[in-house]
């Protein structure tokens, strides 16, 4: 017993000291993240050159925090108690001594750990150097549409991201190591099967719905609206949901995001005169997004027991927000009459036009971010299948632009006539974010998963929502979703939640019902 | 010549490895500013938990890094390289591997090292617990004009503050120890000698002043304003004093402050609808503060030389331009006619009228914030006498507030009827600030002798001011001042810029020449 006793003191100990490590890292993460917010939202345009001083001075106090030996040996204390069977009469083991909390802390900074002290110090450095140059060349290439100025950069990030995939782990696909990077609990088999289950059924759907002869509204929201007004709108928007603005706020920014803790969950935005209805849809995105950072256990912070599951996880949030909720009949019918008081020119506008407007689908559309809820998969099926051939060393960077057209002219019909609307478009490879794209549509299908779950236990929101009234939902996502953080893997989540692995199955149900009635499909 | 070589190298390391720990401690320190800004002006309410344990964190790490073994060790070897008398044949000491900026450094590294490694950490800690309790003790004891319920926590406050200033030096004077906490090197001598001046000179003035028979316009601007019009007329005061907003910007605030970098240096500020000319002064104020910042050399980011010299030089600008500008005849010829855009209720104000309402004495006002240039330095003598005599021991806490009402009585001919607005009213002891008073009338004291010595070499300012032309003023800031950054102790900075040492005389004769001519006074 006192050896038993003993035992238990050194893992508390050891428990305690690691946490308090673990705590110091994740406030000067969050303290990092504010500075970012401020960067993007309120920074005076010349503060760039002491604010990158400040952050690169956290990231690599955060970096040595984490690698220290100190981290390691507390890691390898904690695992010990874990497997070592005891001596305990009862049989159990001594992994007893850590609870399944403090074993999923172990388990995380063990991760996290593990890959940091596995990248060689000046690897991170070369690849930070190389994507800061990368994002003005990217930027420059696109505005004079010429893959040629930025295809040596692009090169350069590839090879570092395949050296650094092979530091972490040299017999794995390096692909996959990147992909883990982004979603570690996933792995890229499931990813990869999702995805090609997408495009296979989403491909001759739009097919269907571009021969469709059903005739939607599309313009509803036509027309030039203030920016104040907006602004007004969106905190309409956000109140309806059931934002928490004791610990939120909302700000404009160049590119809407979200960003923050559960006890202070920031959403940005952007608006554009002529497109109310993306300013409309975007705040409720990023609403998801905070909403998710807000259910997150107080008592959790500072540790991965109150940060979110991964990026997959994250999205699912957002779109569920989005689509299920933002783009559906019973929450136009309901936000229409809050909408015409601010905007009186939509007095004409009917509930259902404002449901078709929201989900009309253009598969003539070459850009990812405008795309709808289906061909936007197709978007990212392209970025998937060209990223994961160039980091496996498949596809040669020279031959991106005419993959890329060749793509889009299989899976969506049309073809990029400039790079600029091709495989310049988006910002994520020039920052090295190779594997980043997939969880985009891994958070789409989750979404799906996860509502249909909430669904079969407590009915349809359908009256709930046309009522104004979410707080069931969100009830159901905090129990089942939030308030765990990391606590457990992405697929024990999933399957706690839902009963099921992850699957594209609700959401392929989904999009066929919903799209199915819309355009009137006979086989759908 | 080789041995030389080697030394220089060796000194060479060690100074950028300590210039490496220094830029690191700094940055921290900055984000640190970032995210006290971000809590004052833009956090949600219940952001609280999250920013006090980010605060937290940063703080100790700072801490750590300063306090570290190795940065003693580095300051060692290079106070070493300073004082040992080189081989070199040219007879110089080797003082010179050190240029006179990287010796500043070193000097102001090591000050906040012998300090920081001399206090015991849990001290350090108790203070803190002590400080953050005493805040909601003190605004309680306010709100409930009770002296008693603040009294324990006072007297806790001074007896940790007196320990701590043992640690730091145990044969000084304890109240000098602190004191240079906030002006580490203008001697406590210097400071009571000038307060003392003030106090003999000032309490006849005043006098003088009420038993004036002159009647000055005291209304000018009377009535209520507009709080997004204020905001508007801040912005042109900013304009015309030539604040560069591309690092800069102006949010409003409880209380207002500045903080920032060179690269980043906000001003916020409150609006009240009664108190229009409070709101234009003090965001002159503010921007004082923020140019000198802003002055600060971009080069010198990271080190002391890149930081402001201490209170008493920072609070210097923020009243030279407060009052030798702000509070001027021809500020207000040249001001007025903006302030009439914004409010047309100004047209029949005269800029003389607005000239007297700005510098109107009120010898029975019992508050200081709400103080006149002359009666405040009298709020100060009695706040500076009460603390170094309760940090000495030679006044018990409970003797506090009769003394405070029989000084102000004796001061000021006017005696608090309550402590809350009396002994209570400030905030600075329940922050254990004992030693910070001082530094606001030296501030003022130090922006009278460096405008005087501006106006030596360049002339008077007057017309220029009148023309809203403020760059041959600023110039002679920066030039003198500014620039400099920590580069010179206090003294030093003075007596370069001005060239003699810290006099309250330019002050007394600022003072006796613009209200002895505004009341008429005969013998001024």
């Amino acid at each position: 017993m006192a050896t038993d006793q003993a035992q238990h003191e050194a893992a508390d100990d050891s428990y305690a000291a690691l946490e308090e490590r673990v705590r110091r890292i994740t406030n000067v993460s969050n303290a990092s993240g504010i500075l970012q917010w401020d960067q993007e939202v309120v920074m005076p345009d010349e503060g760039t050159p002491a604010r990158a001083q400040q952050l690169s001075a956290l990231s690599s106090i955060g970096h040595e925090l984490l690698t220290a030996d100190e981290t390691g040996a507390l890691l390898e204390e904690l695992e010990d108690g874990e497997t070592t069977p005891s001596s305990r009469e009862d049989g159990e083991t001594a992994s007893s001594d850590l609870g399944e909390e403090q074993a999923a802390v172990v388990r995380e900074v063990r991760r996290k750990y593990d890959r940091e002290t596995s990248v060689p110090q000046d690897l991170v450095e070369e690849i930070s150097e190389t994507t800061t140059n990368a994002h003005p060349a990217w930027k420059q290439a696109k505005e004079n549409d010429d893959f040629e100025e930025f295809a040596p950069v692009l090169e350069k990030l590839v090879e570092l991201k395949r050296e650094y995939a092979e530091h972490i782990d040299p017999d794995a696909d390096p692909y996959e190591v990147l992909f883990s990077d982004y979603e570690p609990y996933i792995d890229l088999e499931t990813a990869e099967r999702v995805l090609e289950r997408l495009r296979e059924e989403l491909v001759p759907l739009i097919d269907a719905i571009d021969e469709s002869d059903a005739e939607l509204t599309t313009d509803a929201f036509a027309g030039e609206f203030d920016d104040d007004d907006q602004e007004t709108l969106a905190r309409d928007v956000l109140d309806s949901l059931g934002y928490n603005w004791d610990r939120g706020r909302l700000d404009t920014a160049p590119h809407p995001f979200s960003s923050g803790t559960q006890f202070d969950a920031r959403v940005t935005t952007r608006f554009e005169p002529d497109d109310l209805l993306g300013s409309i849809t975007s705040v409720i995105h990023e609403f998801g997004h905070a909403n998710y950072t807000l259910g997150l256990p107080d008592e959790g912070y500072g540790t991965p027991l109150g940060e979110a599951r991964d990026l997959s996880v994250h999205e699912s949030q957002s779109r569920l927000w989005e689509n299920h909720v933002g783009r559906s009949r019973p929450f136009w019918e309901q936000f229409l009459p809050t909408a015409r008081e601010r905007f009186p020119e939509l007095e004409d506008v009917s509930s259902e036009a404002a449901y078709e407007s929201a989900n009309q689908v253009h598969d003539d559309n070459l850009i990812r971010v405008e795309a709808d809820e289906l061909t936007y998969h197709l978007h990212i099926v392209i970025r998937f299948e060209i990223e994961r051939d160039l980091i496996r060393g498949d596809l040669a960077v020279e031959e991106v632009p005419e993959t890329w057209n060749d793509k889009y002219e299989e899976y969506l019909g049309v073809r990029p006539e400039t790079d600029a609307e091709g495989c310049l478009q988006d910002i994520h490879w020039s920052h090295g974010s190779f594997g980043y794209f997939p969880t985009y549509s891994l958070g789409s299908v989750l979404a799906a998963q996860l509502y249909a779950a909430a669904e079969d236990e407590l009915g349809q929101f359908d009256d709930q929502i046309r009522e104004g009234e979410f707080d069931e939902l969100n009830g159901w996502l905090r129990e089942n979703v939030h308030r765990h953080g990391k606590r457990y893997t992405t697929p024990e989540l999933i399957e706690r939640a839902t009963g099921q692995e992850l699957t594209a199955d609700p959401f392929l149900e989904y999009v066929t019902s919903k799209y199915g009635e819309l355009y009137a499909l006979e086989d759908y």
